[in-house]
């Protein structure tokens, strides 16, 4: 089938692109709603010329205090953040702020499909990465564990996303054999 | 100020702030998980000095492409839009765009939970109105219908959302009613 073949030229394209263009194809295909949130902004200074457009002036980055993506698939909330790492070993904890883990640990408490999605960008490989795991490696560090999350251990309690011509990170088919 | 925001004299507080209250008031009794999503803004330029942070120096509003809220409650998909008006009797039909009515058509579709929080500013009476009464609204405005949703159609079809002292604006209390 032609939108099952997989795709080796993506090499350009980053992450955060291949889930943007996924989410766009199940949208499109009525399967799921699900956005990348707008970088937050802390907008100080607007100017209002005349018959032209409001123009921000002076604004700055915010740490954002939940996660990059969320929305709904056949019925239930969908949560999750994405992060690429260039490093061949191992996931830096240091990637995911406080303040996400805690909205991770808030919206698992009431029954959402949350979960990271984790390209290693040196094998080309992307995982799904159940949250549940993610919090038990988080605590450790704070009890004298790693700093990081091994390659090998994503490997073995995460999930290897397929990669198609569409659905370029086609994560629903992982929440479809494991949690629905 | 032209673009600066009114202040409603009664209490001295917007719809969104009050909202901002109720939402965080329901994330500290561990009920739900309710946000506003960031404004949408595309950013042209940005400066980054040495020593301190980057600094956006032009970027514009966008139109928003869904609505300004969306979470988790009791494992449910929640969305929403909240509007205010200071007419005395309708709610205007282009205070929202068509891409957010396709958006909540889309979500409807997939079995959120979505609705309006419209509040009749002159009346400090704040409704509940589900989705589905406002696409039949929508739709007949296409058909030589009205280009509003009267006063006493929104008092008839929707729900008042009571005002407490922590929820402020307690639409959580309209769910269980109704949905769940
Ligand atoms: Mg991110
Ligand atoms: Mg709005």
């Amino acid at each position: 089938l032609k939108g099952q073949k997989p795709v080796y030229s993506n090499r350009g394209m980053t992450l955060e692109q291949d889930i943007n263009i996924t989410n766009q194809y199940y949208q499109e295909q009525n399967m799921a709603v699900i956005h990348k949130k707008p970088t937050p902004v802390q907008i100080v200074h607007v100017d209002y010329p005349k018959r032209s457009a409001a123009v921000i002036k002076e604004a700055y980055f915010k740490q954002p205090s939940t996660t990059d993506y969320n929305g709904i698939y056949q019925g239930r909330y969908i949560d999750f953040e994405a992060k690429e790492t260039k490093s061949k070993h191992s996931f830096p904890l240091s990637n995911i702020h406080t303040h996400q883990i805690e909205h991770m640990r808030q919206v698992s408490h009431h029954e959402a499909i949350c979960f990271l999605i984790i390209r290693f960008s040196s094998y080309q490989e992307t995982f799904f990465y159940p949250v549940e795991r993610l919090f038990t490696h988080w605590d450790q560090q704070f009890d004298g564990g790693r700093k990081s999350i091994r390659y090998e251990t994503i490997q073995k309690e995460g999930y290897i996303i397929p990669i198609q011509y569409h659905a370029r990170v086609n994560y629903l088919d992982i929440i479809d054999k494991y949690y629905i």
